[in-house]
């Protein structure tokens, strides 16, 4: 299955809690056989949709475990102010975005059976953001993969304190993840002495990734087929490499 | 196969010429169900070695018909001054390389009858560099990849003129290849409006790609098995994109 795949129906409702806050997540069983491996997917600023559930549909027929997190709360999307506001909330307060993160985590964890060595995170703009805030955090993942995600953060990482593996993919266009951003980035994982990865596509803008922002209609975003093809082909070896060290592949 | 494979033997001579100049290349063909592809693999400073061999026996691995070409004539590798000179020269001829590599490039195009479209250009270190002066030259190939190759040139690319998809692999401490050399890269590939796509792996030295090269002892370089397979891995997916366009794969 290419991720240029359309198919985008909800997952399975899987509610899960961050201490009192009830979300709503979304499970993607595997749909090949099981390859041992599981992987939490973080969507964009609004809520889960069709982009993170296409790509939690790619992942389950390779044989992964995916599930689509669910960062406001009760499984609905956000928009306007609301969302401004939330997202605000989340880039300020690393406590809350890296907690909110982990409560997918711990989640897909106890229903999937997978250990978090044969796990990762994903996400796309706010959840690339969100991804590597838990990495920052130290959380014992195997991999994270931001796609288009914001790179700055309101606590850097220290050295050492980062376990899982960081693979990022952004656009080289991209005006809300500018070059300055890539620099201040590599250097925080170098002085972190992250196991890290930076891979730029030439021409593509925000959200390349994610089939249905052209019809946004905003001149910062756009659907790029050859970045996203590649960075999802780098990922899947990416996590090939990393996922399951315990019994190389 | 893994690019971690120690197959090294050499490929089938094949010897082919630039004008005047005999080269002496090998051969590689397909050791799996051929893909239809074809991949021109360009050899470190010295010539072909170990490290381009193994690289050619996992693309002939996976159906590619590869071929090692042979920059410096003869197939003979070269060392010391002979080298540095041949270094110098090509990276201060633009059209001495650029024949070099398209030399390679057609004698593979003739004996595996395998079309431009299909077929791709690769290199480590001095072939990065000329896997990019190829692709700088307008060369209607599908693709090309440097693995740690030099990115500066003498004659920039103008616009339009990068026929090629460019895929490079850096090391984020590559010494021969700074941060400054990214920047100056994106912008020439920027201004001339090419598909192109840049790597880089934290941690990695220069000729991260290389198995043999701890034994140099040369503090500049280091064998890294990630970003080894990371880079391969990318690659080959970058490929299963690229080549054959006319057939999406």
């Amino acid at each position: 299955m290419s991720p240029a795949s359309d198919k985008r129906d909800p997952g399975e409702p899987f509610p899960y809690y961050d201490g009192d806050i009830a979300l709503q997540g979304e499970l993607f069983p595997p749909a090949a056989p099981a390859n041992g491996r599981a992987a939490l997917v973080v969507h964009e600023a609004d809520g889960i949709g069709g982009n993170v559930r296409r790509h939690c549909h790619d992942l389950a027929s390779r044989g992964y475990f995916a599930m689509a997190a669910d960062m406001h709360g009760g499984g609905q999307p956000l928009k306007g102010e609301a969302m401004a506001n939330a997202l605000q909330r989340f880039r300020e307060e690393p406590d809350l975005v890296r907690g909110r993160v982990d409560a997918g985590v711990e989640a897909l964890q106890r229903i999937s059976g997978v250990d978090l060595s044969d796990s990762a995170a994903i996400g796309f703009c706010f959840g690339g953001f969100a991804a590597l805030e838990l990495a920052r955090s130290g959380a014992p993942i195997a991999a994270v993969a931001s796609f288009h995600g914001l790179l700055s953060t309101a606590r850097k990482a220290k050295i050492g304190q980062v376990k899982a593996r960081v693979a990022v993919y952004t656009g080289a266009r991209d005006p809300l993840v500018p070059a300055q951003d890539l620099g201040t980035f590599q250097q925080e994982m170098d002085a972190a002495d992250a196991d890290w990865q930076l891979a730029i596509y030439g021409n593509a803008l925000h959200s390349f990734t994610n089939k249905d922002v052209d019809a946004l209609g905003d001149p910062r975003m756009a659907y790029d087929e050859r970045a996203h093809h590649s960075s999802w082909s780098a990922m899947l070896g990416f996590f090939d490499q990393s996922l399951g060290l315990a019994t190389p592949r």
